[in-house]
């Protein structure tokens, strides 16, 4: 089960200056929390209150479905293709990353067991997307086009020039080759999806992007790919309980979130990073950059009043950071959390051959490099400490379907709990829409030209320096 | 010639709250500035000032001499194979990822003329490195290993473990197979590359690692993998005229350091986020992030003085991230400068067909790809100006070696020009020393034992909550 060390954020370890006295903020904080956890559990089913990503470890039918059409399609394909943005592929990216071979697009398939590669389009940069093209045989790619509302340009317009593409290259059969990820009653993906008849996996209703990646958005991809989704959906189901006990000493969602609040509004630490120390996770961070910039970077609070609330989320990776940003980490502004998550046991234990043994490197040999990467943190841990910089470490046994999608759950419930705690609406993202109409106008897709003219005047300002 | 617009972070545009009075700002420091460039360009030719970064634009002796080795082994090699980590891999993983084709390494042979894929091990997770291993032939695969003190434990033990691999592969022709990247006189990498007979190139004396990518430390791997170093040669000695200009007006890097610096000072806003509008460019932010973070994250000044002083770097892309963080960037503290980098023409125009013309997707068959991401990088600078958010454009006409080695020198320069501004020093890195005689304490290292104890109960420490 997936474990939180917060003693390194404590007063007794770190200073008072820096540190939180956790043992009475969680005594204060104990019936707040308690009430945020029962209101949550309460909240949860009904709708509007997009919480419906909490059900998602109780969703047995959709994963037997997603497993029913990746065991029809099972050695069909060479190659998976995710055409998705933002929510639609950080959470498949992040875990695919995880818990595959590390390098699979790069093994030969009796490697990957004969399940096929996994690429993902998640921007609309034109070389990249003509040199994917390159590397692909479309006859072989199974594409899965996710959008919800169905209208995302970035992801429509892959699909549109691919769309293309595939027709040309297979006739008739383009069909078979693509699926869709979409809202299960509206959005023009829906209609064109059915016209068209493409395979068709609904997002539920009330799961905004960033908390998606259990429901089809995800589970589509990783059972494509030969990943274990009941192990999943177990992981969620255990961890659920155990954040479902309202006692913040028994919750560690609850003290995640308590201590980054704190840290934010008592300290002035508003920048939460997030270090695994693994290369396998290197791309969590960028998932849980979108779920803590998106649910907690709000302009007002529920009340109305301007807060301009959030913590600036910042990937990092140990230990090769260590290198880039441990300086600055140690150094510069104490304006951070750091959270390591340290992995209990790799699948390897590589050994370092006891060569070059008298020299200064000779101390290496016989080790492993598991040793050193537990030293490295270790170390880090320590210096951070010494320098007054709060740590909290996250520990799961091993990286597993299992343990995977209970560290995921729980960054997921914990971001409620603060989103509550800070008495913002942590599940809508009003300050991208405005972009969207620019977009839309500078485009030219009719019903959007109002803004033009401002767009145009604004762009081309001319000021003297 | 790289261009920076900074409008968007004048008064005039975004407001007086948030905005620089520009025109009064570059006028109070333009004597300031002068003294510094005039300072910069005088000790960059002494010993012990850290500066030899800036003549690497007049470097041919080197460029020759790697271009000399790169046609000795063209090829030879499936594979080049990079162990280094921070400085010594980042850049070269920066300019490969944006200057060679996309999805580079999935090419066929013809399709990269032949050059070798390359592969960088930058940290040191055992079941990637084994990962890694079951993907190279080392039969087939150049290892250069880079470490300009030759201790580095994790390239060091990743060179052990691969050492011996090939040894056991190639018998004792692996030599042939391995080159070094190291000091010219010091340390034990140097050493063992003599004794075993690797070919050893050098990085120059005077330049640490987050500015060694137009060293040998970079120009070894470009020229591998076939790419122009003279043309970065080049664009570095055009732009390095530009930025010894003492003329704040006419110095693009010493407006980029003023404004992050008076941003900083004045506005509260210590978070830089890079922002390039271009997937080929995704790692030149963690480039950038290594640079910032480690130069200026200083706890004292040039006085002595403690300052904790040290802007974030935050990496971000164009246009995926307006769905991940631009919530964040929009509505959440006001605390950030974001320089987009924006790409005058991509390599490939890639046009959306006219398909599926009367839903609501329509609007975008006819136009390009090209002409969205520009539409989106358009609308979300005035989005975010209208939220008085400053927006600093590098642009550069095209992606090539020319315009690239510009861009990152600028950016090399304007950090020397910021630490000048912070008055601390930028080319140290007190901040990391400790966590390696931890690391050493924990292994065993002969001499390093001093610490074991106290980490050990520190490590151990209890508390109750």
């Amino acid at each position: 089960m997936l474990k939180l060390n917060c003693k390194y954020a404590d007063y007794r370890i770190i200073g008072e200056e820096h540190g939180l006295k956790l043992d009475e903020e969680f005594n204060n904080y104990s019936e707040k929390i308690a009430e945020i956890i029962r209101n949550l559990n309460q909240r949860k089913d009904k709708p509007n209150e997009w919480l419906q990503w909490m059900n998602l470890g109780y969703n047995e039918e959709t994963a037997w479905y997603v497993k029913e059409f990746a065991s029809l399609v099972e050695g069909r394909f060479e190659n998976v293709l995710i055409l998705g943005i933002g929510g639609s592929a950080l959470g498949a990216l992040a875990l695919t990353e995880a818990l595959l071979k590390p390098y699979w697009n790069f093994l030969t398939p009796e490697q990957r067991n004969n399940f096929p590669r996994i690429f993902f389009l998640d921007n609309i940069d034109p070389d990249s997307i003509n040199g994917l093209l390159d590397v692909l045989d479309l006859k072989k790619t199974l594409v899965n086009v996710i959008t919800k509302s169905g209208d995302t340009a970035e992801t429509m317009s892959q699909f549109m020039v691919i769309k293309d593409l595939m027709e040309k290259a297979l006739g008739a059969d383009y069909r078979k080759n693509i699926i869709a990820t979409t809202d299960k009653k509206m959005g023009i993906l829906r209609q064109l999806a059915d016209q068209e008849g493409y395979k068709i996996f609904y997002v539920p209703d009330d799961i905004g992007g960033r908390f998606s990646v259990f429901s089809s958005v995800g589970l589509v991809p990783f059972a494509l790919v030969g990943l274990n989704i009941d192990k999943m959906i177990n992981g969620i189901k255990d961890i659920d309980l155990a954040l479902k006990n309202t006692d913040i000493h028994q919750n560690i969602a609850a003290q995640f979130a308590l201590i980054h609040y704190l840290m934010d509004t008592k300290k002035g630490k508003n920048i939460t990073v997030l270090m695994p120390y693994s290369s396998r996770l290197k791309y969590i961070p960028d998932w849980y950059v979108q779920l803590i910039a998106e649910s907690l970077g709000k302009a007002v609070n529920k009340n109305g009043e301007n807060v301009n609330a959030g913590l600036t989320p910042v990937k990092a990776l140990g230990a090769s950071d260590q290198h880039t940003k441990l300086q600055l980490f140690n150094e510069g502004p104490n304006d951070k959390v750091i959270t390591f998550i340290r992995v209990g046991e790799f699948d390897t234990n590589l050994e370092i051959p006891r060569i070059f043994e008298y020299t200064g490197i000779g101390y290496l040999g016989g080790k492993t490099i598991n040793d050193l990467m537990n030293a490295e943190a270790d170390s880090t841990m320590v210096s951070l400490s010494d320098n007054q910089r709060p740590v909290l470490t996250l520990s799961i046994d091993k990286i597993d379907e299992y343990n995977m999608a209970q560290l995921i759950y729980m960054l997921e419930v914990q971001t409620a709990i603060a989103g509550e705690l800070y008495n913002i609406n942590t599940f809508d993202q009003p300050g991208v829409e405005q972009v969207k109409n620019y977009m839309y106008a500078l485009m030219g897709r009719a019903g959007f030209d109002g803004s033009a003219e401002y767009l145009h005047e604004k762009l081309n300002a001319e000021i003297t320096m």
